[in-house]
């Protein structure tokens, strides 16, 4: 028998991220325990019922103790509580990781929580997801042909880094690899300022209970434009604040685009509103072509 | 045998949307002839080839003579155009009546063209399409389970009305009523504005081709999102021209809740935020309720 690649796995937060990297993981035979830990134990005994993690504890320094790899998958704003709660208790052999969609603000935390980015951690943002969430909708096959973005810095250690990059390929992701602040930047582009979008159309429409008639007409255009604005408002919450700085510089760089556009309409301008729309229907049917090419699955989200 | 309910049905502009009525009143055996009219013969002659039309000129005379219903069924802003060439030669016994996303700009051009709205004009818009056009497209179940909104005004005769309705009907939609001021709004809101933000976006992010790059992160969220930014760019616009005027105070109503976002979100003031994300998830997620009771087929488009 080969030996598995990792020994002791601990998820913090054991969601549906963390329980479908664990089961994942189990699967293929890659790991020896998955420890779970978090502060709601029915979701650990679910995990352990379900057999997506062997055992668990609600003592953090118990749960990390010998850990190979300790995976931060809890919300957004917490994964920050997280490093200043393992610093003082993490092994200097255990790697660090987590699953957060915004990197800059951990990676803050931990320059002020360990006087520098420690070797050993290495952030990363599987780009995948699903309506259902919880430890009882995880899957194993969540990652499958899903992108996983790792972010080291200078400061990481290369073998840290090939652990976890061979962890996420275990799963069936593509690994790729980019700055925080292009992860960030990158990221409030696509997602999250589609998200503020969508939020803030709908409210626009709805905020007044006498307007939501208005729904009854709405087409199919309607429906796909503003599905994300269905998403989880606390994890939505927690991500446009931990990713303020780039999230900001979206909207302005967005607002700047509509301002124009909304200038070309008032002045009946069809070139320019031509120009725009044109070129917007160009890049947006590459990108189908691109999601044609790339992915045989399409069950993504973030 | 019965009497057909209309006898001569003219389609002006025979594509998608007119192609479709035509074959779905065929089909109930609902009209004695269908004729059309257009520039692009070729167009006509594949809709004879068909049997969506039963004959067709390319002399407007010709076509709308001894006409029981005119539909003008061309591009938004040729609209306007058509309404200007059928004053003059219309009977008035002939109803006329169109299937244009946007309906002021039509009311205006009649009050000019023909000094007042008309008695026998039943302006209606049609909530349906496809991502196809064009007459081959032509699809007699595209408005089944759709909604078609008429836009009658004081000076709209009832039995013009009542006949415009049951045309409909007879295509399998539902049929609403509400004032030219009223459609031109909510369309605004749940279709014209939902687009103007998604080519917005789309050329936000790809405008710079150095940046397009960006769609390879893009996640299901995105996908939907901007699915609208590959409609076709000289239809929208020409309704966002033809719409001006509900269209720029849907962008300014929705740009004053983006802005009132963007300074929550730079305060990080996690209340405001999260009180307007949980307020448009719970409109959406009434929307989906209401989706899920309301309309069988999800294939609607604007």
């Amino acid at each position: 028998m080969t030996q598995p690649a990792f020994g002791r796995l601990v998820i913090l937060g054991l969601g549906l991220i963390g329980g479908s990297l664990a089961k994942a993981l189990k699967a293929r035979h890659a790991v020896r325990e998955v420890v779970g830990w978090g502060h709601r134990e029915t979701s650990l005994q679910i995990g352990k019922q379900l057999g997506v993690i062997d055992s668990y504890s609600l003592d953090l320094a118990e749960a990390v103790s010998g850990a190979d790899i300790v995976v931060i998958a809890t919300p957004t704003l917490i994964a920050e509580q997280m490093l200043v709660q393992l610093a003082p208790i993490v092994e200097p052999q255990t790697l660090i990781t987590d699953v957060a969609s915004v990197k800059g603000n951990l990676l803050h935390a931990a320059q002020r929580v360990f006087g520098a980015v420690p070797a050993n951690l290495v952030l990363g943002h599987p780009i995948a997801g699903s309506e259902r969430s919880g430890v009882n909708a995880a899957n194993g096959d969540l990652f499958l042909h899903h992108r996983v973005i790792l972010t080291p810095t200078a400061e990481t250690d290369t073998d840290a880094l090939e652990r976890i990059r061979s962890m996420w390929q275990l799963t069936g992701a593509e690994v790729l690899e980019m700055t925080v602040a292009e992860h960030d930047r990158v990221l409030a582009a696509t997602s999250h300022l589609p998200h503020v979008l969508a939020y803030a159309l709908v409210d626009a429409l709805a905020g007044d209970p006498a307007q939501r008639d208005i729904f009854r007409f709405a087409a199919g255009g309607f429906r796909d434009f503003t599905r994300i604005a269905a998403s989880d408002p606390t994890m939505w919450r927690d991500i446009a604040i931990a990713n303020r700085p780039a999230l900001l510089a979206a909207i302005d760089q967005f607002s700047d685009h509509l301002g124009r556009l909304r200038t070309a309409i008032d002045q009946a301008d069809g070139t320019s509103i031509m120009a725009t729309f044109a070129r917007a229907k160009e890049a947006r049917d590459e990108f189908s072509e691109l999601l044609r090419r790339q992915r045989p699955t399409t069950t993504s989200q973030e």
